[in-house]
């Protein structure tokens, strides 16, 4: 499948990146200036020669022609870089990952954005686009290695049952990953202010801590 | 250790008592009504006859006297509760396990207390107390049920050191349970809010689900 990761240049977009090509899909980077996505798109590429994957740079315009829509520009990015793309979204599973924090001293915070959370503020932005929200736990730095093996379950939730189906098989074509369907948008308020306390868990701890669900297995 | 479990009769003070119990501790379940609370005592004592479990009932005000106190009200209920008795738990440790949801269809959703969580609003109404937050991941059907084993990472946050280390420390001695200080009271918000997640995840696939943190091992 052609994913485009909207703000795919920064340490979250990276990661998701480099595991769903590593998966086979074929990901464009998006970025506002498509030079940037480009050659960070070539760098990722030729980190992983054993690995032939298909990550290539665009404006987040072109980015946002793909399929499937991951958004992962920081939180603070996220309206005013969709705002303009909503036509090219439209009717499209647009994945939100940004989860709004704030760090103060050695913790960081979740913030409470107008609608609950980042997602659903995407989904108001967007209302023909059919948004979940998803990747929030998972640790950025450690996607992008290749080598680290993951092992996580990773909560989906959406308005839209195609949207959470999608994003479920989405997740589930990563290594080590398994999704959960967690229920409605309403949902996205809590998973994301979660992320607040696995980063401030791995800075206390120095640890990169990810979630499972224990007695979790569905047959 | 003598542990006070204000609103005790309910499931999450009934799981924790058993569980406590079985560790080791007194455990003292505190009700409005003390004789409900020494019948539900009686109850939980005859269910596990191959155990010895030292669970007493008393009346809230009685429960309070106890050296360690976790709070297990329902959260609309936990102000009310604590407010009369503020000189009792004075400079103890008080663990609120507590969250405010409220279930719409097949979902719980997360409300926000006034104070961004249940357990600030308590630290608010006992300034002289040193208010933890925990247990607040744990399904309490299965807490009830000895027989079935736990294996659960369960967060603490609190502000005052002491009442995060006397809290991780109670965890521990659970079979099956470990503590994570996860940093300042600030962080409760995020931790009871994700509580509506796990349930909502329950009820949609049919599994007493529980949080564990994969990567997480301290030497």
């Amino acid at each position: 499948m052609r994913i485009g990761i909207l703000g795919g240049t920064g340490p979250a977009g990276r990661g998701l990146a480099v595991r769903l090509a590593a998966a086979g899909d074929e990901v464009v980077l998006g970025s506002r200036d498509a030079e940037r996505a480009a050659s960070e798109a070539a760098g990722l590429v030729e980190a992983w020669p054993d690995h032939t994957l298909a990550i290539s740079g665009a404006s987040n315009g072109e980015c946002a022609a793909a399929e499937l829509i991951v958004m992962a520009t920081p939180w603070n990015g996220a309206v005013a870089t969709v705002k303009p793309l909503a036509d090219s979204l439209a009717g499209k599973v647009v994945v939100s990952m940004a989860n709004a924090l704030v760090k103060e001293g050695r913790e960081f915070l979740a913030l409470m954005p107008p609608r609950g959370s980042v997602a659903a503020t995407l989904q108001a932005e967007l209302p023909t686009s059919l948004v979940s929200a998803s990747f929030h736990h998972l640790p950025a730095s450690e996607m992008e290695k290749l080598t680290t093996p993951m092992s996580a379950d990773v909560l989906v939730c959406s308005d839209h049952p195609e949207a959470s189906e999608a994003t479920v098989a989405l997740v589930d074509r990563i290594d080590g990953l398994r999704g959960i369907d967690a229920g409605s948008l309403s949902q996205a308020a809590a998973i994301e202010a979660f992320t607040a306390v696995l980063i401030t868990v791995n800075i206390r701890h120095k640890v990169h801590a990810a979630v499972q669900l224990a007695g979790f297995s569905e047959v």
